[in-house]
C-alpha cells in the first residue's frame, strides 16, 4: 500500500479544525447513547475487567449501582458488578468522554455535543463540582442525592435553556476562555463562568420555579468545572473529526482507567494501544499524600489530544497554585509540546506567546523520535473505593502507547 | 516643619492596602452623595467651567438634561447649562468617580461601595455598555432610554441583590479578574463575569418578574463593562484610604475631563494640579481616526492610581487586541511602571511575573526623577457631543501634575 502521511495527516488536522461542536442539549444516557442499555456501565479509559479495575471506577461503579437502584448495599452491588450480568465498556466506544472513574450509567443524564461540520454527536455526564464525588470514586448518601439532584432537576433546566437558546458553540467558548488564564482542563474558571452566564438568562425564562432557578444558576456559577464535561464532548468530537484517516500517525484518543493508560490513533482504526498507568505528579489536598493516590485516571485527557489543558499551559500560569510548578514550568510544557504536534491550532491561541496557535495533533512519530511524551493536566483521585479527589498536577503519558502504536502503523503499512 | 517622607508613605501604602471597598448598594445620588444637590451636575477629572469642557462632558450634561427633564432640546439645554443656574463640580470633589464624561445627576442611580476598614464610601454611576452612551458623550432618544431603564429596572434589581446577599467585596473579586486576563480597567472581562455570576442567584431571588430578572441578567452578562463603575468606586476608596496622610508624597487621585489632566497628592490636602490633557494612543473603531478623537477624558485613571489598569496590563495580554502594542509592551509596562511606585500589591497579583505584586502607590518624586509618567489603558470619546466612543489605547500622563505638585510639596514642607 502507498501512503503519504503528511497528506493523511493534513487531511485529520483540517477536519479537526473544521470542527464546531456545539452543546445542544441534555437526555438521558440510554436514550441517546449509541449501543447504551439497561446493564450496559461506561468507564474511562481503554477497555477493564471487573477484576482489574481501580478503586474509584470501582467506587463509581458501586455509586451508580445505588443510583440505578439495583444494589442497597455495597456487598449487594459488588455482588452483580462481578457476576457477569452487567457489562462494562469505555464511554470513549461509545462517542462518550468520562472525568476521572467516568462512569455512565443508563439512566443518568448526559450533555449532547454536535459537531456542526459533519454531524457526529459526543456525550459527557453532568458534572458534580469538586471534592467527593461519584466521578473520584465516592458513593456516599450525599454524593448519589448530588446525582440524583442533576438528573431530576439540573440537567432538564439546562436541557430547556440550551433548547431555547439554539445551542451552545463549544469552540468560541474555550477560545474566549484561553485568553482568561484557562488552560481548557483542570483550570476552566473562566469557561464555567462564561458558561453559566450565557445559559442563565434561557434558564430563567425556561423554568417556572425561582427558587430551582436560582438554586441551578448558583450550583454552575460556583462550581469552576461546570463546563468541564461538555468540554470534554466537544473536545472528543474535534479530536474525532481527524480519526479514520488512512496513513495518519495522528492521535485521536487519549484516555485511562487508573489501571492502563490508552491511546488510539486515527490510521490505526479502534485498536488501544495502552501501558499500565502512571502516578500523577501532584499537589495534594491537606491530610493526603503519594500513597493515597490512584495512578492517573479519566478521559479528560482528551482535552490536551484536541491541543488543550498541558499544552495550552502557556496560558493559565496562575494554575500552577493548584498543580504545583511555577509560571516558567507552564510555559515550558506548551513549548515542549510543539515538539511532538504538527500544527499551531486555527482557533485557540496563546496571548503570552504573542497569540501563537496551540500546539495540536500529536504526532506518534514525533513522541517516539524525540522521547518526549504528552503533558497532562488532572486531577487525583484516592486509591480507594468511596473515597473522593485528593490532589492535582502533572503526569506525562507512559511511551509504550506510542511506541506500540507505532510498530502497529509500520507492521499496517508495510513500512 | 520636621517630616519623614518615607514614614508618611508607609502610613498611605498600609492603609491602601488595609482598604475593602465592599459594593453594598445603589441608591438615588442626590440620596447619598454629600453635598448633591438638584442643581448640581457631576463631571470627571478636575474642576471645569462650561466654556471649556470638552465635547463629551457637554454632551453627557445635555443628556442629563434630558434625563432630569430639565430641557427638551439640545438648544434648551446648553441656555440652562450656560446660564449659571446649574453648577458643576468634579466626581472626585463628591467622594465619586465617573468613567469618561462621568456625568452623575441628581436622581441618576449609583453604586455605593463602602470601604469596610474605615467606613468611608463611594459612589460611581450605573454601567451602560460599550459604543452610543451617555459617559462617552452620547445623548440619543436611544441612550436615554437606556440611561431610564437602568435607573428604574436594573438598578433596583441590582440594589435588592446586593443587600440578599449582603454586599460584595471588590477587592477579591479584583485579584481574581488579574488571574483572568484582566487588567482590571479596559479589560474587566472577568471581573463582569464573576459579578453578575456573584449576583445572579440573588437578582432571582428578590424580583419577581422572571422576565426583568432574564432581562437584568442578560445585560449586565453581555457587558463586559458591568462592573467598571463599583471598581471605580471601590479603587477610589482604596486611594482615599491613603489620602490626608501629612508628608506622604502619593498621588490619591487622578482624573480627566477631555481639556484638563490632573492629580492631588497625600500630603497636598484637595489640591488639583492640572495640565492640558493629552492624546491617547489609539486603536480606532471602523471609520474613526485621531482626528475624531476627544482628549484624554474620565475618572477611571483611579484605577491606575490603585495599582491596577495599565500598571497591571502584565496580567492582561489578551487587551492588546483592543487597544493596540504586543504582549511585550503589555509586560514593559508593568515593569516601568514599578520604578514610580513605592510598593508591590498585598493583594493584586500577577502569575506571569511569578505573582509579584501589582506596582502600586505613585511617587510623585519618582516620577519626577526618573521622568517617566503613569501610563493609563483607557477608551476614548468623540470630541464632539452626541457621537461616542470611538477607540481605546494607551496614555501617559502629563509630567506637568507632578513637577507642580512637586514644587507645591516643596513649598509645603519647605524642603
Amino acid at each position: 500500500m502507498t501512503i503519504n502521511i503528511d497528506q493523511a495527516n493534513q487531511k485529520a488536522i483540517d477536519a479537526i479544525f473544521e470542527a464546531r461542536p456545539t452543546l445542544i442539549g441534555v437526555a438521558r444516557a440510554k436514550d441517546v447513547i449509541p449501543g447504551m442499555d439497561d446493564n450496559l456501565f461506561l468507564h474511562a479509559g481503554p477497555p477493564c475487567t471487573w477484576d482489574r479495575m481501580s478503586g474509584p471506577v470501582r467506587g463509581g461503579m458501586i455509586g451508580a449501582m445505588f443510583l440505578e437502584g439495583r444494589a442497597k448495599s455495597v456487598e449487594e452491588a459488588e455482588t452483580l458488578l462481578a457476576s457477569g450480568e452487567i457489562k462494562f465498556a469505555p464511554c470513549n466506544n461509545h462517542s462518550s468522554s468520562g472525568p476521572m472513574a467516568g462512569i455512565i450509567s443508563p439512566s443518568m443524564l448526559v450533555y449532547i455535543v454536535e459537531n456542526k461540520s459533519n454531524g457526529q454527536r459526543a456525550f459527557s455526564g453532568l458534572n458534580e463540582g469538586r471534592g467527593k464525588v461519584l466521578r473520584m470514586g465516592a458513593y456516599s448518601e450525599e454524593v448519589i442525592d448530588r446525582m440524583i439532584w442533576l438528573n431530576e432537576v439540573l440537567g432538564p433546566a439546562v436541557d430547556r435553556a440550551l433548547k431555547e437558546m439554539g445551542g451552545l458553540d463549544i469552540r468560541t467558548l474555550l477560545a474566549k476562555a484561553l485568553h482568561m488564564g484557562d488552560d481548557g482542563h483542570n483550570r476552566l474558571d473562566a469557561a464555567s463562568l462564561l458558561y453559566t452566564n450565557l445559559l442563565s438568562p434561557y434558564i430563567i425564562k425556561t423554568t417556572d420555579d425561582p427558587k430551582i432557578t436560582s438554586e441551578v444558576i448558583k450550583f454552575l456559577g460556583e462550581n469552576a468545572l461546570a463546563v468541564l464535561n461538555p468540554v470534554m464532548a466537544g473536545c472528543k468530537l474535534m479530536a474525532e473529526a481527524g480519526h479514520g484517516i488512512e496513513g495518519s500517525t495522528i492521535v485521536t484518543v487519549m484516555g485511562r482507567n487508573g489501571t492502563d493508560w490508552g491511546i488510539r490513533v486515527s490510521g490505526l482504526g479502534d485498536q488501544w494501544f495502552t501501558a499500565p498507568s502512571p502516578k500523577v505528579k501532584a499537589l495534594y489536598f491537606p491530610g493526603f499524600g503519594d500513597d493515597d493516590a490512584c495512578p492517573d485516571i479519566g478521559d479528560s485527557v482528551i482535552i490536551e489530544t484536541a491541543g488543550l489543558g498541558g499544552f495550552a499551559m502557556a496560558t493559565a500560569p496562575a494554575l500552577v497554585t493548584f498543580i504545583g510548578g511555577t509560571p516558567r514550568d507552564a510555559i515550558n510544557t506548551t513549548l515542549d509540546m510543539y515538539e511532538i504536534t504538527l500544527a499551531e491550532h486555527k482557533h485557540f491561541n496563546i496571548p503570552f506567546l504573542d497569540f501563537r496557535g496551540t500546539p495540536t495533533g500529536i504526532d506518534i512519530r514525533k513522541v517516539v523520535e524525540t522521547n518526549m511524551p504528552p503533558r497532562v493536566n488532572t486531577g487525583v483521585a484516592h486509591k480507594d473505593p468511596g473515597v473522593g479527589q485528593v490532589g492535582a498536577g502533572v503526569v506525562s503519558a507512559p511511551m509504550k502507547c506510542f511506541e506500540d502504536a507505532l510498530v502497529a502503523f509500520a507492521e499496517k503499512y508495510d513500512i
